[in-house]
């Protein structure tokens, strides 16, 4: 049956690159894919799949039934683009001016419907049900996959598999690791309101840069000594702005950074430090503050069991070389709601393109990677879509122990 | 003769405002004020008097030499105005759209040239000689002073006074003290250079927040710690730049701040603590850095046997209510580099105006004086001119001891 | 041939409880456990295996050959006690006053002696070779394992399994990880040298409590800025120490503290930022110092395949109830050395005594294990050992892909 | 007159020696001087001089009556001892093992007890009336002088004057200034309360080194920014004391140090401002602290016209070669409290001995002074006691002008 799925894969391949080069010539900003939408809903109406419009917003959900009951497996891919202005010189560079595939998304769909195709073709041999998400809003926070899931894209799925084409990897290469995989990026402001004044006179006022010098040096201290060592985490403020005279003692001082997490508990450990840090210090000024944490999307947690199967389906899918273990990734990524709410692995699948070295990295105008990674993402997918049917699940695993 | 003296000024009053007003209708900014100094240089043409114009720029040095030999006695007012819209809607205002005298030095030079003119008038009963230095240029660094000096203003001067009409000293008092009376306003920039990157990465950056901020917080420590506590020193921060994307760990920040000190190996020792401090932090994290710290004027030192003469003196102008210690002002004067080559004492003549509590600052749209401050500053200017030419010297008072 | 092992095991569960209840008796401290050790050779004499005493100290190795070919397997287990003075009051009480089996060394070698009688037991129907180590000095670094390893003691090893009975752990529960599972733990002493003097005049001295307080805010950026967030890393201060009077200000300052990392690129790394660090400040203030840095054992680092491989040895064990991915330990264990050397795991045998909660923990004066939690450990150590032979190595994992 | 006073002087300038070194052989601590005391006090008795014993302790007040009316001048000497072994060797060395008039107090008592004598022989040609104040403990805190006002010791008196002979200013010099001369010494101690732990757990802590070290960086802002930079403040942390093994996070950590100021209001600020900075990081931690701020001696601040009148009595007595402004000395004094109810001056004796470079500071084992210096205390304050009856009081040169 895998054999069919890869053969089936293989044949479609041209017809995938196709569907990427001309979703790359019309790229579509987060939440006004509107067109890419029409595209996809096209394309199933075509092959006479089942699927729903306006999932969510512009998001899309197709569903294949196999001939035989079974489990219910979904596969993610997004499909939005970026506010970038493309410098590639491609022949099937974007039509769109300012807009780019500069991350890979039109890959991910083209992989994932002519996946669905593939299987569509074979349903009659196949258990169970597969359930397609191609989700729009990905690149912009609050994103789509929070929409999608209220509107019932994951109702009745077993478990769901994603992956991210990544051109740092080297083709052939599959990375993922169980656990934390992407971590939850979130933004905060800190304003101090202190007093300004003179230069030449400290004493009639409270000296916002000063004050914000101590709480850039307080807040250093969450990580290093408040959060569990064994937990990673990062603090960084990206902005301190204090603009004033030389002569002159700051009114007030701006700070903007960044936090990124693995683990809930510990988000929310630094949410709260942070306003007791902020706190101290401004009282011992008696100044007084503004904060604010703004929430982005959270971790990326891979399930144990789903991503030890994943790496078996990946180890035996002919193209791939090697199954590494995943470095955790600081950047941030929607399909971490998704695996709040099902079982399920999301992976990076190699696709560094060849003779640029070092590769373009995502989000870069000259930005590429190899097309030949999309036909290993969708022989993964569908090796893990097809063999997750025969798995084991943990709740038999721990009833065959007990 | 110093009723006579007192008398003609008293006499003399109403051009006195004449003058005042006039100039304050035509104020020029400094190193600009041609048509202010062709004023002067006409009113001593007018009367007869000996005078150099171009002194160091645009500077006036007027001479009136006693019938008698005696000391050489310098005065100072300088003329130059600020780049200050007016909004006192004074029946004078400024004419001159943009260019305001909000700091009083019209009435500096309406005090000087009367008090030269009666001075003049009683040349004959005089012994010594009398130097009216019209400074161009106070305002602004480097000032017209020194090229005053070079230019010979102080030539066989054995001592200057000089005094600044102080709007927030009630009317009728005189203060000053001996020793530092306003502080060397000194002004420096910092820009570290560390090595920005992603936020999610700190471990492949120099984070010049972090380091601008321990920069911060150690350059405190030189006032709390390196100077001698006896010694007043203000070092402030003004200005801290960092402006970057919450998620971006910073390339650079720059900070931009104020030294203030009323002695000289003080400032030195400072200047050279600071660059210590920035490059301990910078060489804890590999990063480099630019300081730079350029020197405004000195402060101003009043010597010791001048001012207790000159508060003697002052206490025996009728009007003057009441002389009092000064408070050191942090705020600078060019009147610094003259008593750097000759003896003398600067003091500030109380000059707030009745009916407004409390008064406009200096350097404020809305800034004035009381316009009779000029005759007190007059009197006890020229008090402390004639009775000079009686004072021992202090070389031959330390003769008498030994 | 695992279910004979395991019935002999379970024949021979009286006598471990006895040869650990005798050694609980007489506990010896690390480097000078002679009696302990000829036990141990005397236990080997006495069944007739091949051993051989004094390797790397009081070390002892015992080896038993299967009567076919096949892989060496090393296991091993500690011996040494430490310096508390016991108050279990168990029947089987320290008689060595101050001294204790305070960790469940005993236990590791009633264990280790145990299995090693069984497997010599079944040799005849076993491949392969078994090398029994028994290390003397864990407890106290530079600890027993460097020297023995350098004394041949992993000689022609292909892999080794060890395993610590953990009284926090519940019975019945194994937990590992692969990768670093406890921590290198480091040492660091700074001594600033300042410049005392009298407090009042801060100026003519170098503040070495100043100084120390910002090495200490200094050095928290190491773990927040300085190293991968991926990785864990902690630097506490345990002793900050400037004694004075009052009124003086402190001459020198000692710090003391300690570094954990899982990681030897990390650990090299803070080594060399904290005498970046404490240079950095040192130098802003003109002051000098001493930073000494000593190495305590290094991070034990789970090798994958073998760490996965021993996990499923242990879901096979009857007694089993769960196996758990481990929290890495931040504390130290010399087993590091050997997985340096060779492939292997180290594991966690829960071994929490029934009704004490919370159950006291290890190097506490009442600690104690439940002794069942012996034959759990030797079950899944012999389990690993008998069926290693079979495991394919990695490198031929390799060689079937590529 | 004052050249019969200074003819007596002189005349008696054997025994002034005599009872110096009789003293500085029978030294005795602060609180004890009992036999000091009755040895003042049999000198009044012997003379006919009309004293009081036991004022506010073993303080002796002794009154000289001129025969006409005027002016109450009181003149003070201290006359206690120091814990100090005597290492210098002099003739006269301390009798007294572990005690010795290490700070000139011999030397203060026989200046005045020998000035109390001539002015009792000149009686009947003067006006006023002469307290002479002798004054137990003023090197221990609380002191003396508290209690021997309480108990009336400054009763009627108009003005004060005191005097320390001072062995690091050259013999014929006297420097005072109005204003402050010498601090308020106060002593702090902060007990920081975190929650310790293991040294590889930072994040069940709350680290009181870390703490500590911020608290001590957050101080010194203190100085640089909340106080006026006119005036003086010194802040110092003499002990930083957390004392634990390499591998544990400090429970606790004392902070114990000085302040130093000048002005009463700049006292109470700091100990205010203090609680605040030690309160924000301790809540920015969740940590508790004892915070105690005791009060030494207050700064002695010299009236300004009774200072401006010693130094004219100074300049007059012929040994003086030169009188100096002071350098405010950071030390502490107890003269403070009597200038805190009536008008009055204290100044420094210069009596740095002959051949001794650089001299023994005060408090050293082999402190000593130019004995001579004492005729020269006893003649300024002598002359400043005589010709105070004819000074203009303050009030009526305020009333002459107004």
């Amino acid at each position: 049956m895998l054999n069919q799925l890869f053969q089936k894969l293989e044949n479609h391949y041209s017809e995938m690159v196709d569907i990427r080069r001309y979703l790359h010539q019309h790229p579509e900003l987060s939440f006004k894919e509107v067109n890419t939408a029409k595209y996809i809903a096209d394309f199933y109406r075509d092959l006479g799949v089942d699927f729903r419009e306006g999932v969510g917003g512009n998001g899309i959900v197709a569903k294949v039934k196999g001939a035989n009951p079974g489990k219910t497996i979904a596969l993610r891919a997004d499909f939005d683009a970026l506010p970038i202005n493309e410098e590639t010189g491609l022949p099937f560079q974007s039509l769109n001016p300012g807009v780019m595939h500069a991350c890979g998304h039109d890959g991910h769909t083209a992989t994932l419907l002519t996946l669905a195709k593939s299987i569509f073709e074979l349903k009659d041999q196949l258990s169970g049900e597969y359930v397609f998400i191609h989700q729009h809003a990905e690149e912009y926070a609050p994103g789509g996959a929070i929409e999608m899931i209220k509107d019932g894209c994951l109702e009745g799925v077993d478990v769901i598999f994603g992956t991210h084409l990544w051109a740092t990897v080297p083709f052939g290469v599959i990375t993922t690791k169980s656990g934390p995989i992407m971590a939850a990026a979130d933004r905060f402001e800190i304003v101090i309101q202190g007093s300004g004044g003179h230069g030449a006179q400290p004493h009639k006022t409270k000296d916002s840069v000063v004050i914000g010098s101590q709480v850039v040096a307080s807040l250093q201290q969450i990580v290093s000594r408040r959060v569990n060592p064994i937990d990673s985490a990062v603090l960084s403020i990206g902005s301190f702005m204090a603009d004033n005279a030389f002569n002159v003692i700051a009114d007030t001082a701006k700070l903007i950074g960044t936090v990124r997490t693995f683990n809930e508990d510990v988000r929310d450990q630094i949410e709260e430090e942070m306003e007791k840090v902020v706190k101290g210090v401004c009282d011992m000024w008696g100044a007084s503050y503004e904060y604010n944490f703004d929430r982005g999307y959270p971790a990326v947690v891979n399930h144990h069991e789903e991503t030890e199967f994943l790496k078996d389906c990946a180890r035996n899918v002919p193209e791939i070389l090697q199954v590494e273990e995943a470095e955790p990734e600081m950047g941030g990524e929607d399909f971490a709601y998704y695996l709040q709410h099902v079982k399920g692995s999301f992976f990076f699948t190699g696709a560094k393109p060849e003779g640029i070295e070092p590769p373009y990295p995502h989000h870069h105008p000259k930005f590429d990677f190899d097309e030949k990674s999309m036909l290993i993402a969708a022989k993964t997918l569908g090796h893990a879509a097809l063999s997750y049917q025969e798995a084991p699940s943990v709740e038999e695993q721990s009833a065959v122990k007990k």
